[in-house]
């Protein structure tokens, strides 16, 4: 057996048990709480996060900074106002324009879905609130997620082209409780803003069973967003060195930036804490060849600020292989790779290394991630250990993205994974990257 | 075998394909909404409810109206501001006092339980927000609820007579969502009114991990409710005579009126709608000896008031049996009862009746009900089809009380559950009421 998966192999099962994640993830949640891009939260954030690196031992732990606009949630109430009266719970979508502080009131124009809006005309939309009802399925693998996501990122610009006084869309979630989920969104081809939110599920559907009494239906809503201009953000990032620079960089990532509403425990505070307990567990079994690099990203909520930061300050630099934790914190069930023949045969032993833990093999031509998302679109070696989203889309973006969504023997089943993936990749003699031309202004 | 056990019994397979109580649930919540005792919604649903019992054939629908205290919600905002500043999710407990405008901050003192509160002194206590964690946990026959009471119903007026400034504490509930629950309480004992909320669970395990810290913790908080002086209610009371005004009225009941914070389809829109099926299939059946009286209670949630009320005005009638559904809409797995031996044949045949929908037999010297309690309490014969109660206190009080939160099977066996013991009260040939005192006036 190779040295490296023999390494692998019982820092896996040591990790086992391990308690930093655990530690790190309640750390974040409770001594920041919900860290909103761009806020004094988030900078609070990043300083708690150097702190805790270094205690950790992590030998070189500093902050890039950046600038990232910065809109703040206000009041948000709705009620109906005919036939039946009675509140509905919502929640603003990122860069929702806002109504008066009295409110607007407004007759509902009901759309099943997106494609209803495209084809609604505007004489139909014109001073309505627009609803759109459609709604997405748990499943594994998170496809529901992308598949709807357009409800959140396009209905908004289509009802504000229409004229529509504002709308309203079923929360792109999957929980049966009255959490509505937020989320960014950006008005497109010189749309206006509008006063965008989501109802909760709950709210949407019984919104739904009120429409089909066939009487018109009437809202009254208050969103008072406001834009601050810009805040100050910034990815925290903490290098172990190799004791080979030219194999490149491994980096292993989480976002520390959360949505306002929670602690983004799940969201992911798990994911940065599982990552920086995987990197420190491979250090301390000693001298590796690449350098591990784990990044903790700034602004990923509002649009993946942190990781276009980071290829423009680093896209040019070597990455033998970029993976990031970002769908949750529940157990890793597939391992997808993107990645060179040469990077192979380190490939097999990953998956070798994670068998036991009971993920099974995925492709091995295409892997992603959030804020690595960009960089791996330049072709850079990817790795992608999938997490179940089944529970994921319960909490995503919602009030209760909490620390007892966690569940410690999962996490600890992905700190096992990380770190015997890792072992692997800092010390694998086989060339991992992808021989791609960098650029930075790309 | 007995006429009635034999019409139960096929009453009761029949009922297992009910849609009527379905129907009711989803349209009380649907086209009411929350309905806070007092309120123009609680008159709403008064209205709604002769319309659609009369609508349904109940030979006389009446309101039997009374004056209520009417006390209703503000804003609700809480905030550590420091060590950890990041907003807390609170909702006011019924009747809680006031902060100004701006709201107030000092310092949290915290309690393990009411026991803590009582032993604190005045001195600790004097402008602090009391903050008392003693949670409780699911049980199937919800006696968590009552053990815990005092949390909700006691320690307000503790904190007040030692001179806090407000009282937070943890909400008397099992769900892990960011989900307060309200409930009532009053001020006892000359106790000045002060701000007294509960914060959801997850928010009050997370001012737990930062009172852990070590550090004194400082909370804004905001919270506007207003007592509005007195407000209508009233009982809905849907009679189907019997053949034989001696034998006694039989009474089935629900509660009406709801929390404000949700659409009360768990409570108690689907207690309502279980009896008013039953009566129904039993009247729809033929003649019937006794008197079926359903009665939808108004202003439960603020103290019993409608129970009461109807203690004052039928307090003196002959009762042959009483019983309430107001613990959900799950599953019926005890049946329990109180009443003189010569019911016991009828008991028996209920039991009997009741087996195959896989309820077991519970005590026959003890049973009650909330609305009817009072009633029960002065000897009068009463039974109680106890519902799983595990689920209950997830949503119980809460904003996620909402009609997706019920269950058609098992909505459908309580109907089954209460026809075949209707059925069975109503025609039975012995004696059954209690030889009691009546007083209209104790």
């Amino acid at each position: 057996m190779s040295r490296d998966l023999t390494l692998a192999l019982r820092l896996r099962d040591e990790a086992l048990s391990d308690t930093l994640a655990y530690e790190i993830t309640e750390g974040i949640g409770t001594e920041i709480g919900p860290r909103l891009a761009g806020t004094e939260a988030e900078a609070r954030a990043r300083t708690w996060a150097v702190a805790k690196l270094t205690a950790l031992g992590f030998p070189e732990v500093r902050v890039e900074p950046f600038t990232v606009p910065l809109w703040v949630r206000g009041a948000e109430q709705a009620e109906i106002v005919t036939p039946f009266p009675q509140p509905l719970i919502i929640t603003a979508l990122g860069n929702s324009g806002a109504t008066l502080p009295e409110g607007l009131t407004a007759e509902v124009f009901a759309c099943a879905n997106v494609a209803t809006l495209e084809a609604a005309t505007v004489d139909q939309i014109r001073g309505k609130i627009v609803f759109v009802s459609h709604g997405m399925v748990p499943t594994r693998d998170g496809s529901g997620y992308g598949q709807n996501r357009a409800v959140r990122g396009h209905a908004p610009t289509l009802a504000s082209l229409k004229g529509a006084a504002a709308i309203l869309i079923r929360s792109l979630g999957t929980n049966p409780h009255r959490h509505p989920h937020t989320g960014i969104q950006s008005f497109k081809d010189g749309a206006q803003p509008i006063p965008a939110a989501a109802l909760s599920i709950a709210d949407a559907e019984q919104l739904q069973r009120i429409l089909q009494r066939g009487q018109p239906v009437r809202v009254h809503l208050v969103l008072t967003p406001r834009d601050l201009g810009t805040g100050p953000s910034g990815n925290v990032i903490a290098e172990i060195p190799g004791t080979d620079p030219a194999a490149g960089v491994v980096l292993v990532a989480g976002h520390l930036d959360s949505w306002d509403l929670s602690t983004g425990s799940v969201d992911n505070a798990a994911g940065c804490a599982i990552v920086a307990s995987a990197a420190l567990r491979v250090a301390q079994a000693g001298p590796h060849r690449r350098t591990i690099r784990v990044v903790w990203f700034g602004s990923e909520e509002i649009g993946l600020l942190g990781g276009f930061e980071y290829i423009r300050v680093h896209g040019a630099e070597k990455h033998a292989m970029i993976a990031e934790s970002d769908m949750g914190a529940d157990r890793i069930w597939r391992f997808d790779s993107k990645s060179p023949a040469s990077a192979q045969p380190a490939i097999q032993r990953i998956a070798t290394a994670l068998a036991s833990l009971g993920i099974e093999p995925g492709p091995t031509d295409d892997a992603s991630g959030s804020d690595i998302g960009p960089l791996s679109e330049r072709g850079v070696s990817t790795i992608e250990l999938c997490q179940d989203a089944t529970r994921y889309f319960d909490l995503h973006h919602t009030a209760d993205d909490t620390l007892d969504k966690v569940d410690l023997k999962q996490l600890q089943q992905n700190v096992a994974a990380w770190t015997a993936m890792l072992a692997i990749l800092a010390n694998a003699p086989e060339e991992l990257a992808t021989p791609v031309a960098m650029s930075t202004d790309s």
